[in-house]
């Protein structure tokens, strides 16, 4: 029989499981937003049921060593307001999945749902970049846009449980298609998709700015992916890092428009292509201090990388989770933090 | 000596005066909504100081034959979060103005200064076209566009007191010119102002359509304004009504990316445009629910147009003033309703 970890039943452990579009990133939380273990498997992405077996999977890995009291799904969809359906998910198979309700049955145990992006600004809010903020707007940057507001304490949800969309605030009219059915949507230019997708176009164009981008891919233009133009971006690549930029250049013009309408005392930016780091923040700081609207004349809200990066929404799950279990709830608000 | 109006000294009156970029509207308004006296003057775009005399004007006015318990102003600019200052006004001269302070000094009262579209917002959330909205999203289309939200019963000001300009929105990059010093504004597509630009610019091209639209101004495409457009549009100028149909289109493209950002439970429609009624109702919808993310997969929030029109901002800033009064606060949030 292995040694007992010394970690094992420590008070409040919570699993949280992160459903993004391409992967299921799931970790063993504590109180303090700690990730004491972690685990990581590729989304799939057509078929409802296997993202179930995907999540029964990894709980039941976690629930070998650890002692769980709560376990909090942050899911790439738009949740109803109670937080059991997923009404709608632009990058994923579900449309009103009943998500809550059956990893409730298949797992014997409550779990909450709640949408990635609230809780990666959840974590961001508790344990991160916006400690303390008591008006604060999170986008994370990935396959898509996600978003969420954390005001005095609460994640807003809207009347209907989806707000927090800005990804799909039209920004360019008649621009690319989106997955969510119209052109233009702001993450069609500022997500990671985004930029893998103009890394390709500009190696098919074969201009010569593009061959060493090119020749890292072996000649294949479709092998060029977001990830892989950040990556090249931050080792010194100018191709890249323009591309960057540009990117950087959308980013701040639709935070430019998330000041004007909401008006946050501090935006976090998060999610794979956070990594980017300062290559993304500078450019991404210079388009929102030139788009802002009545700038000079208003305070301008600071803009910071996250500080769990890819993991905020595996954390902020489970500590959603584990307050809601706390506090007898399990809508998607939780209380007010201090619990 | 006249008779004494019944009215007089009845509980609760207050003096609302509405600052647009055009007009000085204000109104002596009752503890239901109720305008028992109205005025207006032009507005002194250039001079805060005749501002201030046109609005002590106007209090002398009303004071002469009602027993007045509190003055809120409405303005069509931004207000710090206390209520104090004026940062900016993208179509009045108020640069930094200590707004409230010097109407106090000059009045010799106590006096409430609030966002102008916070104030039509909250007019119609308590009497009007929103009301028992929970979470309500109020636009009023004039000179510009104003742009509020009354969440749970209160006006919700963002961090540093400047939410809400939903007209400084980005929606056409590198598009028309917009006073706030940016392009390509949502108010420079779907304002009064647009569609007198529109009007004038459709005139000027000479085209066989507009001919009956020149002739009603004399030739002169100066002389053609959004109230004009919008006024010919009713009678039936089809070229007119094309012209509000097209502000339509981007009003409703607007209000989409609002819903995938706020998720409210309706939308009021208010201002001067919204005189055009139908005429602009239907367009907006069909453009809203052309471009709302997720459509069919979630609830589309519906669409009104106000109930109090152009009197909103009188009427809900008189309202706004009287509960600041009674709860003896006068920051910019007015308690929960049913004081």
């Amino acid at each position: 029989m292995p040694a007992v970890p010394a970690r094992l039943g420590r008070r409040g452990l919570a699993i949280g499981i992160d459903i993004g579009g391409t992967k299921v990133a799931a970790g063993v939380v504590d109180a303090h937003g700690e990730v004491l273990a972690e685990l990581a498997r590729p989304t799939p992405a057509t078929d409802p049921r296997m993202v179930e077996e995907a999540i029964m999977g990894l709980v039941s890995e976690f629930e070998a060593s650890y002692r769980i009291w709560s376990v909090g799904i942050g899911a790439a969809g738009w949740m109803d307001q109670s937080g059991s359906t997923v009404l709608f998910s632009p990058h994923l198979a579900w449309r009103n999945e009943p998500l809550r309700k059956n990893l409730e049955y298949k797992l014997r145990r409550r779990v909450m749902v709640v949408n990635d992006a609230d809780a990666a600004g959840w974590a961001e809010w508790r344990f991160g970049a916006g400690r303390g903020e008591s008006r604060l707007v999170c986008v994370t940057l990935g396959t898509g846009i996600g978003g969420s507001l954390i005001s005095n304490g609460m994640v807003e949800r809207g009347r209907y449980g989806v707000a927090g969309e800005y990804g799909h605030q039209i920004i360019v009219p008649q621009g690319h298609r989106c997955e969510c059915g119209n052109r233009g949507c702001w993450e069609q230019y500022a997500s990671g998709n985004a930029l893998g997708r103009e890394g390709r176009e500009l190696a098919r164009a074969n201009s010569p700015v593009a061959q060493d981008l090119l020749r890292a891919v072996g000649g294949d233009p479709d092998a060029i992916t977001g990830a892989l133009v950040t990556k090249r971006a931050a080792e010194g690549d100018p191709t890249c890092v323009e591309l960057v930029q540009d990117v950087g250049h959308w980013l701040g013009m639709g935070l430019a428009n998330l000041a004007a309408a909401l008006d946050p005392g501090r935006f976090v930016i998060g999610g794979g292509l956070s990594g980017a780091g300062d290559l993304l923040l500078q450019p991404t700081q210079a388009s929102f201090q030139r788009h802002l609207t009545g700038r000079g004349f208003r305070p301008a809200a600071p803009i910071s990388m996250a500080q769990f990066g890819a993991r905020a929404g595996m954390v902020g799950a489970a500590d959603m989770a584990r307050i809601s279990a706390r506090s007898g709830t399990r809508g998607t608000r939780p209380a007010r933090s201090g619990t």
